[in-house]
C-alpha cells in the first residue's frame, strides 16, 4: 500500500535524524506525485540547516511540489520559531494533500492540520506506531519536560559489570560494543558519573559516526583535565554535584531530546530509584562470574511486591550476547 | 522434500518421547509407502511398552511394511537387550529402505546400519540437527556417562531469585511457570536441595502432564516427612550429603537421560562450579530489586578473564519475561 511504503521510507529517514535534530523533533518528509512516485524527501538535520524536514523536501522538489502529496512524520508546525511556519511553505508550494503520522502535542506549534485544511489542502492523519516510536524522545520531552533517559548497561548473564578484582573489559562482544556507538550517535548527550570517568577514562565519542553528542560528567569526585572526556572533540558539561534534581535540571535546560546514560551502578541506580530512567537497554554476555559488581543496587526495595516494574519492548540474540530493551514502568 | 517432511514428523514424535524413554533414547520411527504416504509411526514409550520405536511402527504397519521405507531418528540397534534387535525385526518385516538421522554411538548396540545393508536393505544416513538436538540428553549420557543436567532458574532482570526479605513468589509470569511444567515432564528426574525443599516446599509434579519424574532431594538438612516431595505421587530419592560427586553418582547409576535442576543458588552454584551443569535455562522477569539473593554465587572467580563461558542457544520473549537457553562451555 502507498502509505505503508511511504511510512517505511520516512522511518528510514527519521533514523538519520536521531541525534541531529535536537532540540527539535526528528521529523522526516517525502513528496509524491499523483502516480505515487517519489519526487523528493528530507529530514531535519539541525547540524546542517535550520530548515525543517518539510522545507528540505519542498526545496528539493521545486515546482514539482505543485499538486503533489506530502507525507510527513509529524503534523507540520503552524508557528514561527527559528524558521517561518511549515504550513505556509506547504500552502505556498501548492501541495494538494498532506498525510501526517503524529499530531503535534506542542500547544504553540500545533494547529498545523487545521490551517492547511482551511487553506484548501487535503489533510489526513494516519497513525503509525513506528513513526511515533522513532520520535518518542522528543514526544517524551514535550509531554514531561525531561529528555528521554535511556540507561545502557553491558553485563554478564548474572548482572555483573565488573569482577571482584574490578576487571570489566570487555564483558560483551564486538557486535554489542559496536551497537553502543550507534546508540551514542542517536543521542544528544551521553551521561556518566565521575567514578566511571576516573576508572574507565572513556572518550564517549561515537566511533564511526560524525556526530558529537554532548558529554555530561556528574558527581563530586575530581576528574583530571587530562582525561579523555575533556578533549576538544565534543562539548563536555560537568555537573559537580551528587544531586539528581540538579543534574536533571541541567539536562532539561539544555533541551536534549535523548540522553544515553552510560553510568555505573551508583549513578545509574540513583537515577533509576528516583524515577529518572525511562528506558533500559541491556547487553548480556553469555558469561557467569558468581561475584563482582552488580549493574543495579540500592533501589530501596526489600520485598518482591515492591519491585520496580519494566516492560519488555524487544529482545534478540546479538552476536554472542542478548540485547534487550525495556520501558521502565516504575513501582 | 520427502525427507524434510519425514524428519519434521519424527521431531514431533520425538518430543513426545522426552521423559518417557529413559534409560533408552527417545527414538521415533515412521514407515512410508512407495508413493510417500505415511503407513504408520511410533516412538519409544518405556512407560507403556518395552518396544522400540521401530517395532511400534512395524507392528502398526503389519504386512504393509513389506517393500516400504522406514525413516528413524536413530540408527536401529543390532543387539539383544530387553528386546530382540530392531534390525532383525526390520529385515523380517521386509522393509526395503531405512533412512536414519543419528548414528548409534553405543558400541554394543551399534552396527545396525551395516547389518541391514548386509541383509539387502538399502540404508541411508541423513543427518539432522533437530533430531540430534531432541535426542541430545541420551547422546550426552552415552558420551559422558552423566545425564544431561539442565539448570532452570527464574530471576529478576538483575539476577535475583528472592528479595532481601526472602519473598520469591512469583518472580516470573504465568507463561514461564507453565513452561517449567513441560520442562519437568520432559525430564527423567528433578533435583532440588534440602534448602529449597524446606523454604518453598515444592511438589515438583509436572502440572497438566501425566508423567512422574523422579524427585531428588540433595543435602544434609532434615526435611520433614510431611513435605510435599514425600507424597506418593512420584518416587523420591534423598541424597543425604553435600558431596557433589556422591550426588552425581546416584544420578548416573539411576541411568537418567536428563535431570532438571531446580536447585537454589547454593546447590546450583556448586554444580556449576564443579562442571556438572550442561545447560542453563533462564526465565528473566522484567523486574528490578537492586538487592536480594543472586541465582548464582561462589564460583570461585575473581577476575573477568576467568569467567565461566556459556553459549546462547536461543532467546525469546516469553509472556512478559525473557526465556534464554545456554550451553555451558566451562572455564
Amino acid at each position: 500500500m502507498f502509505i505503508d511504503d511511504a511510512y517505511a521510507h520516512l522511518y528510514t529517514l527519521s533514523l538519520q535524524g536521531l541525534g541531529v535534530s535536537t532540540p527539535n523533533p526528528n521529523v522526516s518528509a517525502a513528496i509524491y506525485g499523483a502516480d505515487g512516485s517519489l519526487i523528493s524527501d528530507g529530514f531535519h538535520n539541525r547540524k546542517v540547516s535550520v530548515d525543517h524536514a518539510e522545507v528540505v523536501a519542498l526545496k528539493k522538489a521545486g515546482s514539482a511540489a505543485r499538486g503533489a502529496t506530502m507525507v510527513v512524520s509529524l503534523e507540520p508546525c503552524a508557528h514561527t520559531g527559528t524558521t517561518p511556519p511549515c504550513v505556509q511553505a506547504i500552502i505556498d508550494a501548492g501541495i494538494a494533500k498532506v498525510i501526517y503520522a503524529v499530531g503535534d502535542p506542542n500547544p504553540i506549534a500545533a494547529g498545523g492540520a487545521k490551517k492547511l485544511h482551511d487553506a484548501g489542502v487535503a489533510v489526513e492523519h494516519r497513525e503509525s506506531k513506528e513513526l511515533s516510536y522513532v520520535q518518542r524522545a522528543w514526544l517524551h520531552k514535550e509531554r514531561t519536560g525531561h529528555p528521554l533517559m535511556i540507561w545502557k548497561v553491558a553485563t554478564t548473564l548474572d548482572s555483573k559489570v565488573a569482577a571482584s578484582d574490578g576487571t570489566s573489559q570487555w564483558i560483551t562482544g564486538p557486535e554489542s560494543r559496536e551497537d553502543v556507538q550507534l546508540l551514542r550517535a542517536q543521542s544528544d548527550a551521553i551521561l556518566i558519573g565521575t567514578n566511571t570517568a576516573l576508572v574507565d577514562n572513556p572518550h564517549l565519542i561515537p566511533r564511526g559516526h560524525d556526530v558529537r553528542p554532548v558529554r555530561i560528567i556528574s558527581g563530586e569526585q575530581e576528574v583530571p583535565a587530562t582525561n579523555k572526556v575533556f578533549d576538544n572533540e565534543a562539548r563536555t558539561i560537568c555537573v559537580k554535584s551528587k544531586s539528581i534534581p540538579e543534574l536533571m535540571k541541567v539536562l532539561c535546560d539544555e533541551g536534549f531530546n535523548q540522553v544515553l546514560v552510560e553510568a555505573g551502578p551508583t549513578l545509574g541506580s540513583a537515577l533509576m530509584a528516583s524515577g529518572n530512567i525511562d528506558e533500559l537497554i541491556i547487553y548480556q554476555a553469555p558469561k557467569l562470574l558468581g561475584a563482582g559488581k552488580e549493574f543495579v543496587s540500592r533501589l530501596g526495595i526489600s520485598t518482591l511486591a515492591d519491585h520496580l516494574e519494566l516492560e519488555l519492548l524487544n529482545v534478540k540474540a546479538f552476536g554472542s550476547d542478548i540485547k534487550s530493551h525495556f520501558i521502565v514502568k516504575g513501582r
